[in-house]
């Protein structure tokens, strides 16, 4: 049994590293609060008498040992990093998780078989640096380090720069620091528990995602002495194209989504026809062949756009996450941990993505969601209940001793 | 009869004081590079003999006595500070042009009957702090000082404190500091001369002009867990309105322009739905119930996506500068020199926004403009040629000495 107050005050504690004033959580990976927030969660491990390892991107690995050193340990893995604007719970529930499984453990003298690890994954949000699940997708092969070194933040710093600064550039190569499978707790993000008032998702697998980067270039000109008809506007450009990919996602509703998340506008001053646009595109779908259709139709929107002559339109596809499925047997030990503590569950698949996603290509991997109130993540105001975090915890430590029973 | 070369000089050395890569000036009003140039034209003012009073909200006057101390001084204004991306010669040369002048007046020992006065206005851009034209707006009484000193920028520094900060409140009133006229030197900033292959624009008026204030407020939530039913996406709305902006211009063109020239999104992150959007809007028309009817079609636009509900959308008018016809003495004056230097002039209205506008209200006033290649202004690529200048700077001294004649 967890001890559902220490996992909510270590909740409630670490929000304050990077806390907002609205109640949300800022702290951007690689940033001295995530920096402050490792620091905290390498002393706890290690009162624990856990061994810290760190790789050369940042991913922190805790070993607690178990009866038998022959095998592989069985990793639970989150994230502490946040959106700029966060909540205190995406990513950090699986890690503050995992570590009151360790703790859970410790207080009850509970050897397990194989050795346990805890793993915070670098840069999982993708905010600041794209794209998401950037430690995890280097550990698990996905991108190689110089790729990871190489990604800049919009002000122009470098993954590699920011690792540095905070000092978190471990000696451990990606991927050697190795487990046998890995489970992954987190809040559901969207409304589906919620609504059909289930506590326990069992996450099948994650939806395929592609990012893209387009850049609209016109050019700048007085907004007063310049006729409609000589204007070669970027914004106005960018704004058809923004109600263009809503358009494209609700072609494809309900199980398509499609987002601009970020817009940058030069030289954005109030009387300058804007020359210059920059702007992301997030498409997810459960299906990669409908992300290709999507993907198909936003090139097209962008050829037209183009063709017309007055402006430049250029885009990239900077990632693409396929669809995941999850492993069976790490799948049918969490839903027999959730019966067992006689939580409501019910299958399901993520409209998120998380490390789980890319470890499953190295690893047996399955994840646990919790009910958000009203699906809201991604916002300061993102809530998850005291009874929820517990019922996250305990399904994850009945997922993992079941796992290591067999 | 000035001297091309040194106006040409002087236009090319002082661009170096915040000049940009791509040859255009980056000189926002109250940064440290507008501190330079003020301290350059001090000293260059100086040197001719002229005394420099500073007024309380940072407009410089330079006075060059005249045979009659009873007569109210002639006064030559423009600005020193420019866009973000802003070219070398909107605002410069009507500075530099009028300090030419008086260069020429002190090598040939012309003695005027007037004093006259060298003035550069503070914050004519409008692009650090809105409104535009602020300094010449505060003089003649539009704004009071309190008003302009509570301006803030977007990063929240106050208009009063960046004043402060470059060292350029002055002691004199604003206001107090009288003239008896004034011309102004321009760069058209738009096509028509060009066009028409004409060197001289008698600029008859500017057109009326209003700046408003959109926020656009949705809720920001995860862009791959949140269907698209559930969201309330403020950048969508905005994009939407910015189409519907370009619209309603074109609904009055060719006379009507309407633009969106700055946008911040909150929290601009690749997988967030934006919760929050702020843009501004510009719109123009030499008549203002044109523009009151424009002005009716946005709050019509905006009131009907309030009123789906799902966007909160709220817009204030932060600016209006009405119509305005410049003085027809003046105006004779212009023309006349325009004749007498044998350069082709053709009447017009201005599309931009210039302080003469807010000192006809409180002394005689009229322009001059000269071409600039392909119209293009707020541009770094701005190009005023050679000759252009010192048509205008040429004509410029023609209009006072016949205007200080009568
Ligand atoms: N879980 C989560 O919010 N991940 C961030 C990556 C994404 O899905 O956009
Ligand atoms: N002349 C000029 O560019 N003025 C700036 C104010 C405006 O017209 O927007």
């Amino acid at each position: 049994q967890i001890n559902p107050q220490r996992l909510w005050d270590s909740l409630m504690d670490t929000a304050r590293i990077g806390g907002t004033a609205k109640g949300g959580v800022s702290r951007l990976t690689l940033t001295d609060t995530d920096r402050q927030v490792r620091d905290w969660l390498k002393e706890e491990c290690e009162r624990l008498g856990c061994t810290v390892m760190v790789d050369e991107v940042g991913n922190m690995f805790a070993v607690r040992p178990g009866r038998r050193s022959d095998l592989p340990p069985i990793a639970i893995g989150s994230h502490l990093d946040t959106q700029p604007t966060g909540g205190k719970f995406d990513g950090i529930l699986g890690v503050l998780g995992g570590l009151e499984v360790f703790k859970t453990l410790q207080d009850s003298g509970y050897e397990t078989n194989a050795p346990l690890m805890l793993v915070n994954w670098t840069n999982e949000e993708g905010s600041r640096f794209a794209p998401a699940m950037l430690g995890s997708g280097v550990y698990a092969g996905v991108f190689d380090r110089a790729y990871a070194d190489s990604r800049e933040d919009r002000q122009g710093v470098t993954f590699g720069e920011a690792i540095e600064a905070i000092g978190y550039r471990g000696a451990a190569k990606a991927g050697s620091v190795t487990f046998g499978a890995m489970f992954e707790l987190h809040i559901e993000q969207g409304p589906i528990l919620e609504q059909e008032e289930k506590v326990i998702g069992v996450v099948q697998g994650v939806q395929g995602m592609r990012w893209y980067e387009v850049s609209v270039t016109g050019r700048e000109a007085h907004t007063g002495s310049t006729p409609m008809s000589m204007r070669r506007d970027a914004l106005v450009g960018a704004a058809r194209l923004i109600d263009r990919i809503e358009g494209i996602a609700l072609e494809h509703a309900p199980s398509a989504v499609g987002s601009v998340g970020l817009i940058e506008v030069q030289p954005n001053s109030r009387n300058v026809v804007p020359g210059h646009v920059f702007f992301t595109v997030d498409f997810r779908h459960p299906d990669d062949t409908v992300l290709d259709v999507m993907e198909r139709k936003l090139l097209a929107a962008i050829d037209e756009m183009a063709g017309k002559g007055s402006l430049g339109v250029e885009s990239k596809k900077v990632w693409e996450s396929p669809a995941v499925r999850f492993d069976a047997d790490c799948l049918a030990s969490v839903k027999k941990s959730a019966q067992a503590a006689g939580y409501q569950a019910r299958d399901m698949i993520s409209g998120a993505g998380h490390d789980a996603a890319y470890i499953a290509r190295v690893a047996p991997t399955a994840m646990i969601f919790v009910p958000c109130a009203g699906g809201l993540s991604h916002n300061e105001e993102e809530s998850t209940s005291f009874e929820e975090c517990a019922a996250g915890a305990q399904v994850l430590l009945g997922a993992v001793l079941d796992y290591d029973g067999r």
